[in-house]
């Protein structure tokens, strides 16, 4: 236990290092800190990989409950670990370094060609990395499973398809891709503002200053150091609210890790269960809560104070309808509710088809274009906000894409299930009380922490399967209802 | 190599932690913050003090003059760190730890009894810390040689003594306690003009927002978490211009580290080269530089601009003498230039009894009393404003006080040459040049890094041995300086 502490401690201050890289560090280091973050990151591997670790896993005697738990999950990481070599590990993290260089001057210059060969390597050690595992039942299985442990290719395809031929007809009819673009007349939303605002929710949701900061990131990510230091980025843009949607969905996932049972937290089991559960929690109070009629009819007040040029003379329902207008567009981390789930689609076919060998790197932004066409009914002018517009595939991330629709299903049976146990969620909203939802969310999901595989958390939690069909039902009724709100 | 360079990277990942811990750290998550520095802090140790780097060291063939002298000074520090059992290493953190916390209770409720037998414990562990190295010529050296490679305790008790008798006259002849209590009438110093007027000053001294950072601290501190990556901290206080001058003394430290050969930085040469070579750079951008004629010729338009309640209708004379007076005070902290040195050497001479066994704990606040008065002539009121007032006893730091007014010598003697080839050294900084000081110091002290020993260090930059004289004279010499302004 004390090497598995030991491990985790280190994997701790690797994510350190990495909030300090993007928040704190002046940015000349950049190359430094990157001999600082590779030292750590080897070291918790090589602690924990180790002959040692292996022995004594194998002969642990678990005292409790906790003890056995940790031990069945560090026994299925350390195998899965163990089987790949460190020359191939070694290997990805040089040629991701490389990728990620060429891609980020590829999409300054909207050229692909520059981006490819780097894409196709890529590609390829990844499949090497699949082939360790030749009991897969399919080749991107083993990618999968590093952020969705457990889950098949066979899964995440179904559930995505069922996503992908529930939202396209749901877009088709409800997009209005002019919708609100007069809301605010254009007013600006100064930075102090929206500062101001975003410090009053998160007050109300729970926050406090012993144990979360905020900060400005280019890119928005949270990142709990210990459960005790929860620490969440956003940005400020004069002309959108994503300054407050982007900090309730850092709460989401910071929530996640501030809750998890205290006793776990220098094990493996001290964080949220995989990447799409955690999308679930970020979701969740991003778009379940936020863009609910009860948050608003709470928020508007604080909103018209801090943001009055803006928010001054609306209703809530005004500002409901315009938060969740369904709107046809190129970039997936600015989609609304409605059609984010069908970029994510897009990518998750591509890749899995990327893996498969059944698509080459040259066809992919056709392919790209196409399937923007088919299933969002948009134009892609050009690469750089078509297929060059996110970093994943560059960091050589195959099997993080399907997750974030995965997470959003996931929200959706949790939030049909909260409707049943907390009927009231919206009333309390619109009181000002968060409290409840933080507290159910605590005790059916966080506290659990990593001890159990994602599916059979979902089984306790809603009692059944992955199943898209909620989720696809709870946005169906928001429309009718926003059309409702309209009439 | 490759093992020193992990260690450095663990060495240089705690100073992060440290720094993250007195800047960003929300508050209630210290334990779990301690619980990574643990593990990073012995990792660090025990990557470093294992039979294979002994045996690599034994069998380095040093290629170039850099690796012979990273050999030489790994296999000094190996052999001092393999020589104290790891049990008596746990226990003196451990013991640390705990009279930390007596102390602040002490200090807060002005009852050294409660401090006291933690402080013996910690002076007893210090005792068998030195017994492991019984070729010690006295029991102090090895503890003293842990800050100041190679310095005897004869050493620093000459300096010590000759600073001392040089001293107390000149207090005696020059203080004026209430001198310039006058100044800027009360006016207040409003943070903001205090943080503008910081960063005038640290952007003509040469800092830039791609390399440093400035952030507060309770205490103020410097952190080189890398060569490229320079992180002062200072604190505001409205009724007084700590900030401007513990910013000067942090900018020191900080470019020391900043202007070390880039080569060196994951090598056990790419810090500073002892405790009192580093405090001899705050000095000297505080005192020598900081309050000197010419940097107030420069600095009082831009203080003016700043602080204009304080500065309006000052001429730089004024200033010049009021930064300078001499006032008997209790904290050494807050000390003027002059009287500092006496404090230091209060503590120096207290320690040395308690490790000799000359001085029993419980004897400890009168033998401070009496010295503060025979010294400095003053009272000392309660335990709070006198012995208690430090942590480095709590922390079981003993061989450190020292260190800084051997600090203050080198500086003089360093101030000396520097007037020989920089002679219009005050004249550039009337015009706002502090760059020919900055390229100075780069090219004969910093660049070395910890490549030569403190001593051979002051041999190669100023000629000759550790001496006294010429920071005496320095003060001497400022002193009739500032009579002659004021006649």
């Amino acid at each position: 236990m004390g090497r598995l502490a030991e491990v985790t401690d280190l994997e701790r201050t690797a994510m350190l290092l990495a909030w300090d890289q993007e928040v704190c560090m002046p940015r000349a280091a950049a190359p430094e800190h990157g001999e600082l973050r590779a030292t750590i990151g080897r070291l918790a591997h090589e602690r924990f990989v180790d002959d040692r670790v292996a022995e004594l896993l194998e002969a642990a005697e678990p005292r409790d409950e906790t003890e056995a738990d940790v031990v069945r999950v560090a026994r299925r990481e350390l195998d899965k670990a163990r089987r790949v070599p460190g020359d191939l590990v070694a290997e990805i993290t040089r040629a991701a370094a490389g990728a990620r260089a060429a891609w980020l001057q590829a999409r300054d210059a909207d050229d692909f060609s520059r981006f490819a060969p780097f894409l196709e390597r890529n590609v390829e050690l990844r499949r090497e990395l699949s082939a360790c595992f030749p009991e897969a039942e399919h080749p991107y299985d083993p990618l999968l499973d590093d952020f969705e442990p457990g889950m098949r290719t066979a899964d995440a395809r179904a559930a995505l398809e069922r996503l992908r031929d529930g939202l396209v007809p749901l877009v088709a009819s409800a997009a209005d891709d002019d919708a609100g673009s007069d809301f605010g007349h254009g007013a600006p939303l100064p930075e102090a503002g929206q500062r101001a605002l975003v410090r009053t929710v998160l007050g109300a949701l729970g926050v406090d200053d012993d144990h979360w900061r905020l900060d400005e990131a280019a890119h928005p990510f949270s990142s709990g150091i210990t459960p005790t230091d929860i620490r969440i980025t956003t940005r400020y843009h004069e002309t959108d609210l994503e300054s407050l949607f982007s900090t309730l969905h850092e709460f989401g996932h910071g929530l996640y890790e501030r809750q998890v049972e205290p006793g776990l937290w220098r094990t493996p089991l001290g964080h949220g269960a995989s990447a799409a559960w955690h999308e679930s929690q970020s979701r969740l109070w991003e778009n379940m809560v936020g863009r609910s009629p009860g948050f608003w009819r709470w928020c508007l007040p604080h909103a018209q104070a801090a943001l009055p040029d803006y928010f001054g003379g609306r209703t809530w329902q005004d500002v409901h309808r315009e938060v969740n207008a369904v709107r046809r567009t190129l970039i997936r981390v600015s989609a609304d509710e409605v059609t984010y789930c069908l970029h994510v689609v897009v990518r998750f076919e591509l890749e899995l088809a990327l893996i498969e060998g059944e698509l080459a790197v040259a066809g992919l932004p056709n392919a790209w274009n196409e399937r923007m066409r088919d299933y969002l009914g948009v134009e892609v002018p050009d690469d750089r906000r078509g297929v060059l517009q996110d970093v994943h595939w560059s960091e050589g991330l195959f099997g993080y894409f399907p997750t974030y629709a995965i997470g959003n299903v996931i929200a959706g049976q949790l939030w049909e299930r909260i409707g049943e146990e907390l009927p009231d969620a919206d009333e309390r909203f619109a009181a000002g009380d968060f409290g409840s939802l933080r507290e159910w969310l605590g005790e059916h999901v966080h506290r659990h922490g990593r001890r159990f595989m994602p599916d059979e958390l979902l089984q306790r939690v809603v009692g059944g399967p992955l199943d898209p069909g909620p989720y696809l039902a709870y946005l169906e009724r928001k429309l009718q209802a926003s059309a409702q709100l309209m009439a």
